[in-house]
């Protein structure tokens, strides 16, 4: 295993393991909603947002410690974003990660109360006392999450996206949507280093044009997995975009033209870290693990 | 009109016309969820909880200016409540503040979201550079929303709420239920104004125990309101307990000895205000009126 890979798995084990310890099992009839929260949150997962807050953080020096909470708070809105795009209402998915969606495993009710448990809970971890010393460092981070998982944001994204206007979307509106339902939640997870870190205006851009090309390049490398993948290989439904006949990347650029933008954003994504030097060279592998993972 | 409800009134009008600012309308397929966020949001209601942010804050020479921020943001977060407690995985209610709910109005997919973007929205509100100049206040507003609102709290009484054992909870249970489900966001609202304020222990302490009381009168009465109103009265279906074999406080104790208990409740909200004085006044009003009201 490269030492990038180690390293995506070591962070990936902290976060698992902070998230069962903020998520503790209760009794009664109350438990049934922390049981689901844990069912979705620990369920595995690439924790590859978290590790981008993480690995920005650490840019800048900081300890894991410090820009743990930030991560943990940012996998729990993406855990409850799955919940709520999975149920019968939207994409009515039965497959998550390799095992039945939330609403299968437990009921549909369950399951939203379950995402709205998850999102409030990600306010009470960057905003709590634990979130970080600074309290305007947690409100900073408060803000800048509800900003990214708000209707200018991911919501937006996903209404975007379950909308009758999707079906017909060209490459400046799927770029958009992508923006939007994923590249949004990508940019805080690069921005909460910086956030943290109290960084200055040039490298807060760096790392804002780094999330932009990450962003669209993960969104297209989704496109190529749907397209190509196995259910098996990806632990959800695949051929879903061509089946809804959802305009996507690889509809619009084909299957290599897909390949050659997302290689290019990988060079640009690396590239937009120069001011950082060799201290990048882990958020530079993220860029490429990106387009050549496998799930 | 009594000075109360002119008051109540008028609180009601800044915290409609703040939501509807903080919500504008968007074009492009995107719209659509604010739209429904702002069909929820200013479909009236009685504004009771940010009411009680704002006399609260009143309480301790606050402007409203100061408190409106934690007004709407906890006023979002009811709105979202009443979206999804509505769902038809929930309890499948297609009337709410006398017009259809917002499933009914849109479509499911986007009552899901438009309550995700106004339980979100709600955070930005109080987290960010609006919410108050004091980055300390509006990180401890964040968090105490986020735990009145998760799991511990409303997601929490919820998830009690539709559970196989709701039918068969004694007064204890049924207790329990209300704290949690509408009790943790009626005592964010009176906390807030000690946040804003700073206020003291003794203080912080009076509020709580005059929330707790309040809380309790709400929910006694609500069940017999739902006892004894028409729809048209309330607005929104009626007999529902009943016929859902729900455990109540009016089962429980009857309708002569649920108002019994209103009644001293409503005596011991008054009560626990006693280090305030006169300036408490307003608050009292709230607690006889919480009883009182005919929806």
């Amino acid at each position: 295993m490269s030492s990038f890979l180690a390293r995506l798995e070591a962070h990936g084990a902290t976060v698992t393991e902070a998230l069962d310890r903020l998520l503790p099992p209760v009794e009664g009839p109350r438990g049934q909603v922390i049981e689901a929260m844990r069912y979705s949150a620990l369920s595995g997962g690439k924790r590859l947002r978290p590790f981008l807050v993480l690995e920005t953080a650490a840019l800048f020096g900081l300890p894991e410690a410090e820009s743990l909470p930030a991560a943990v708070a940012v996998e729990m809105i993406h855990c409850y974003s799955l919940i709520h795009d999975d149920l019968p209402a939207m994409d009515d998915s039965d497959l998550r990660r390799g095992r039945p969606t939330l609403h299968q495993a437990f009921d549909e009710a369950t399951a939203i109360l379950a995402g709205d448990g998850l999102l409030t809970e990600a306010f009470a971890v960057v905003a709590g006392l634990e979130g970080h010393r600074d309290p305007a460092i947690r409100a900073e981070l408060a803000a800048a999450l509800a900003a990214a998982a708000g209707a200018a944001g991911m919501v937006g994204g996903q209404m975007i996206d379950i909308s009758p206007a999707r079906g017909g979307l060209d490459l400046e509106g799927i770029t958009q949507l992508q923006r939007l339902k994923t590249g949004a939640l990508i940019n805080f997870s690069c921005e909460a280093g910086a956030i943290l870190a109290r960084a200055g205006v040039a490298e807060r851009e760096a790392l804002r044009a780094y999330a932009q090309a990450i962003g669209l390049a993960f969104q297209i490398a989704d496109d190529l997995l749907d397209a190509l993948s196995s259910p098996e290989e990806l632990g959800k439904p695949t051929g879903q975009d061509a089946a809804m006949e959802k305009a996507t990347f690889v509809g619009q650029l084909g299957i290599e033209g897909a390949r050659a933008r997302a290689d290019a954003l990988v060079v640009e994504a690396a590239a937009s870290l120069d001011i950082f030097g060799k201290k990048a060279k882990s958020l530079r592998e993220t860029a490429r693990f990106i387009v050549e993972r496998r799930s």
